[in-house]
């Protein structure tokens, strides 16, 4: 079974340009990770391949599709793989899947600063964790997401269970309480959701992104949930400081009876609703056009469904829609409107009315809303002129959906539910924008001192020293050199913006002392082993 | 296009159950959410079924097939649907896909502490956080796990690049540093993997679950970062107060060396060592008959491997391989031999030796692992008599991967890695466990105060309240009821274990105070509205 050394492209010109065997199994080290002790057949680039895998330098990129045993197997193996050329490309790429991406160190402290605040707010206002597995049984999510149902992730049928990836936390959180028979609960869930949209990523758009939810499950008395709702959007939009905002609501059934008084068909209320839907990128005339050319709708009906969207006001527009002569006379349309005034008292109560616009155009893309409906939008992104502009769009959305709990409730049970979800991906990247265009420098670590030596041959001394710091709960470093050079340590902590240093050195280990060093101020003192613990923890106190 | 109320269950017996419409359209609400305006014809445990969904109660699971647009189509389009007796199932069930499971605000809590003590300690040595993706592009994965390759989860093909699920969160690590380039990072990652095993979850084993890494990439002196894994080991079991632990070492390299001078052949070296990755739940006599009849080894052979593996022992052990006449002949042997030695010298300094047993029979199953290998077992779970016994195996793990980043780098550039891996959920399960054996009572919220009222029509003055004590960063919580009773309201307090509530009624209102009362005490005190917050937060921090 030994082979001899081949450039097997030489042989199969076919194969591709890298194609090699070791000149014998002896001089493989055998070693099981870094080694396999027969050749494999391979593609790369739609080209088929073979090496010691491991042994000798494979192309990054290479898939292995069989072991081979003889000479004679890696030729057969070749010629029954069928190369197709046009599946060739000419670089083989180390990424990320497309619309996803890694945080670094430096966006995971920013990620982390916006979590924390929002996760903070929403426990101040009572809400208990949940988590929930990242994908679902596929029929729990069939029929809640209505045209968006095509953006969602599934997973290949491995023989067992058709499984989907979470599109967003209401579904699962609604299948939670359905399956407990939860009937009432306040809870938050951070957690990311998968969507398989056309990524743009300069509007902060990923297939994979994180959402910050908080859903008020339960019978209760109309608006008060949904009032704290927007009070907790307006803490956390004010607390990240991210400039002006507006939050834009509307209600499910407002938009409902608009469409009934206008006329249109009861078939096409989906259509429309999603052609008003777009009335935050589009101008009315698009959109109008979209109505009639795309959608059949007759022109008249488009008139009117204009003259209702294209309002918004506060709570004088509420009251001037109770005295519409059409609007007036539809049922839920009224419901729709006395819910929205009530909301609008308990928003002034809240002090925040005047960050509330009723904006008629707000329809919302989800199937399951029922009622209250609601989008904040960034007034003037960023907040300073020297910035380069960002369009981020909304920044947070939600509303009341009364009838999704029911849809996986055996019997049919609903469990009224009014909740929110916090972008935190478009958060982000203004942010990170943000300290970008001021070159702000962020800390990736937390280190508090770190252990150094002048001395060659101190690395015994260095760990007894670093282990009584951990054991103190200090969070400390050192370089992982048995002889590192001073001026290199403390370079290290200036670059890593590290306060305080401990220096170790014959000299001190002679007296039984330890030199404190302050890194900005360039100070040092001798204290006692028996202090230096309590010294660091006053220095960091005091800091 | 209206449709009479029908029982098409007894038209078309085959159809199944519930199969209703409504009398008329017009008792359609024509919310979109709620309900749409046209029939749909679904599948329910495999059985056409039509409805009118949302408005009317839908037998949960059912999956819409299509819009009907006449009584007629749902005729039509029933007889199309081909019904396959064998599809039957007796039963719906809401679940989680199989081998995963929702947190529970309980479970959450208890997994926050431990995360965040283990995330502190990955802090306290330094360690920068990173993100990655849920899922790699699948060619990133091959090669990369040997025999359980076949557990990772890929997604399906909807027209775009080939992904699987991560198995790991070592593999994208290595791929991170050699996509940027980085040759050197201490980094923390928290997140879930995913792997289909077959769920055990009697053991703490789930197809998602968590896992805690922590990494050292870097060319450095040998085995100073291996013993740094090795310490933040032991002080995440030792502050996680799981009882007494071991953790077991060994190195591929005496494994290797082990199987040379045995006289195992090159090819068999990764079959005999998966055979002794088993001894810690066979014994060697299984093992043995594994190696010779299942696995084609000569039987002295096996015999010589059985006089190291059931090795195990302190550094002295160290001692004694490095004199064994077979093994002092094999070079690789003796680098790992060479190393061993070394980080027991250093673990001596870390003051953690007696925690690490040296142990000839720890393999680990990941392919990647080229140098020290670790494992860190509970000794004897449960740590009280009381309670029942858990089999949870190894909490942690982790080892030298040398290898791994060059495989992703095009030109093959090596960047060292050591790391290691807490395996939360097990941990996990012991101390739910131990929870649940001493009936220990979780608060699942931080709400500090609660805002009550004796009184009617008292909402608006609650919610004034409850605005300024949110605005003064205070947890607090009220009911979502226009007139609650006292007595609800303050049991409440008591189930949720708030400390505080504030209390508003006419008579406070007209002397401008507030009744500021103790639930564990009972007292209550008037306390101006001015210093209200500030007496709150007073007791906040006394408490």
């Amino acid at each position: 079974m030994v082979l001899g050394v081949r450039l097997y492209s030489a042989l199969y010109p076919s194969w591709g340009p890298v194609c090699l065997l070791p000149r014998s199994f002896a001089s493989c080290s055998g070693n099981p990770a870094s080694c396999c002790t027969m050749p494999r057949l391979g593609l790369l680039h739609g080209r088929a391949w073979a090496v010691l895998f491991g042994q000798l330098r494979r192309p990054p990129g290479a898939v292995c599709i069989g072991a081979v045993h003889s000479h004679s197997q890696v030729a057969e193996a070749a010629l029954a793989t069928q190369l197709k050329p046009h599946q060739e490309k000419s670089n083989f790429i180390i990424k990320t899947p497309k619309g996803t991406r890694d945080l670094s160190p430096q966006q995971m402290v920013v990620r982390e600063k916006i979590i924390d605040m929002v996760v903070s707010c929403f426990k101040r206002h009572g809400a208990k964790g949940l988590d929930t597995p990242a994908f679902e049984l596929k029929e729990m999510l069939t029929e809640k997401y209505g045209e968006d149902s095509g953006l969602i992730y599934d997973l290949k049928d491995q023989g067992g269970e058709l499984l989907s990836l979470r599109y967003d936390l209401t579904v699962p959180f609604a299948r939670y309480l359905a399956m407990n028979k939860v009937k009432k609960m306040k809870r938050y869930h951070v957690g990311n959701v998968w969507r398989r949209e056309s990524p743009t990523i300069v509007q902060g758009r990923y297939r994979e992104f994180c959402q910050c939810d908080f859903d008020i499950a339960g019978q209760f008395d109309p608006m008060i949930p949904d009032a704290e709702c927007l009070k907790i959007m307006c803490e956390i939009l004010s607390g990240l400081q991210l400039g002006d905002f507006l939050i834009k609501v509307n209600d499910r059934r407002i938009l409902d009876g608009i469409f009934a008084v206008c006329g249109v068909p009861e078939s096409k209320f989906h259509a429309i609703c999603s052609s008003v839907d777009k009335l935050d990128k589009m101008s009315w005339k698009d959109v109008r056009h979209e109505m009639v050319a795309k959608k059949g709708l007759a022109a008249e009906i488009a008139d009117r469904i204009g003259d209702y969207v294209q309002c918004h006001g506060g709570v004088s527009l509420v009251e001037q829609m109770f005295q519409d002569p059409r609007l007036s006379q539809n049922k839920q349309a009224l419901e729709g409107l006395g819910d929205l005034k009530l909301l609008f008292e308990y928003l002034t109560l809240f002090g925040i009315a005047e960050k509330i616009s009723f904006d008629l155009s707000l329809a919302r893309g989800l199937d399951y809303y029922t009622g209250v409906i609601y989008e904040a939008v960034l007034l003037q992104p960023p907040a300073h002129a020297e910035e380069e502009p960002l369009n981020v769009g909304s920044v947070a959305a939600g509303g009341r959906y009364d009838g999704l709990v029911g849809m996986f409730d055996p019997k049919g049970h609903k469990v009224p539910c009014v909740g929110l979800s916090i972008g935190v991906e478009r958060i982000f990247s203004i942010v990170e924008q943000r300290m970008k265009t001021f070159g702000e420098n962020i800390r990736t670590t937390e280190t508090q001192v770190f252990v150094a030596t002048p001395q060659k041959n101190f690395l015994q001394e260095r760990l007894k020293l670093i282990a009584e710091l951990w054991d103190a709960g200090l969070k400390a470093e050192l370089m992982y050199k048995n002889n590192p050079k001073l001026l290199t340590q403390l370079h290290y902590c200036e670059n890593m913006g590290i306060p305080l240093v401990v220096i170790i050195g014959e000299q001190e280990l002679k007296e039984g002392v330890i030199k404190l060093r302050s890194v900005a101020s360039r100070e040092e003192v001798a204290i006692t082993r028996e202090n230096l613990v309590a010294e660091i923890q006053k220095r960091l106190s005091e800091s």
